[in-house]
């Protein structure tokens, strides 16, 4: 028995953030009651506001509040004519934090999956097929994952480009750095055998 | 470079909650926006009800948006003669699933730490006081956390209880029920070895 069913409602609400059982929901509702009530008043409002307001971009279809996001309407990067195709808005992020890509991006918000009904249109690929035709790209980086769908996807795509004759590639996949031999899986050696580069002096 | 200032906003409020860092609050936020924005929605609304309407009951303390809360305005708890004090709302929700007790609580929000500035009157010690002298409890039940601070704050309780007339006691300590004596601490055990009690046949 909750002494409030404000509180229980609460409680029931947190739980759709993913990761948060009925524990954890009561803690963070304790918390917020006892100790940042101004807290959660902010993160009600900054719910309220991204939920209602946030779209795709029209360009690139990530989250963003505006018809085109930042990074689409960035000059220098239009300029670059270097377009990479993600996954989820998340990679965009965390190609980002490498610094190491100046292009624009294309978010897929998902990969090809028929056996779920996810097919080309599901995924954007009429709006990335226009792009391709309108817009003069020297290169298509697929970054998509490395998963059997998010290889399916990165053909499909590698197919779009080649029949635009614009020069496509797949981002690296092998041992990551730091990683020892020993503790890798098969596939991902195979992975970084075949794609073994040759060393110049 | 996020794509949206919207979406930052979210990202950094989320992380007002406990044990939510900026990968899990980043993580929080891509899935309410693809995959659940009505239970998003939903949450701000609940937040904002909790946040601005509960308060405290004016008898126990613990968290309610009525003055009284449903435990305090039960008649077959006030007639029960039972007070169990505990330091946090939650503690009465784990006291509440025992099934065990069915008297009323009070609930100090804390602890007597005078180091911190904490004393009787911050933990609502005057208002305990006043429930004593005029309400008719057969006994209080100290519940308070078995640690230095509510130790201290159980015994200053035991105090005001004996100047009243009070049967008072404090819930056990000891071995808990499935654990292994071996892997129990010294300072459990000795408590355990204190609170024995004999045999009956």
């Amino acid at each position: 028995m909750q002494s409030s069913p404000l509180l229980e409602n609460l409680i029931e609400s947190l739980r759709c953030l993913p990761g948060v059982g009925p524990k954890s929901a009561q803690r963070m509702a304790y918390h917020l009651l006892q100790r940042n009530r101004s807290g959660g008043m902010e993160l009600a409002r900054s719910l309220t506001a991204a939920m209602s307001q946030i779209g795709h971009c029209q360009h690139c279809r990530t989250f963003t509040e505006e018809d085109s996001c930042n990074i689409c309407n960035n000059p220098r990067r239009q300029s670059s004519g270097l377009l990479c195709v993600v996954e989820q808005p998340s990679d965009i992020q965390a190609i980002e934090q490498t610094g190491q890509f100046s292009g624009r991006y294309f978010v897929l918000m998902g990969h090809l999956s028929p056996l779920d009904g996810i097919g080309p249109k599901e995924i954007g690929l009429d709006l990335l097929h226009k792009r391709l035709q309108n817009e003069k790209f020297t290169e298509v980086i697929l970054a998509t994952n490395p998963t059997v769908e998010g290889d399916a996807t990165a053909n499909y795509i590698a197919e779009l480009c080649v029949e635009q004759g614009i020069k496509v590639s797949r981002i690296a996949h092998g041992i990551p750095v730091g990683g020892e031999l020993e503790m890798v899986d098969g596939t991902t050696l195979t992975h970084s055998f075949l794609g073994r580069r040759e060393i110049h002096y």
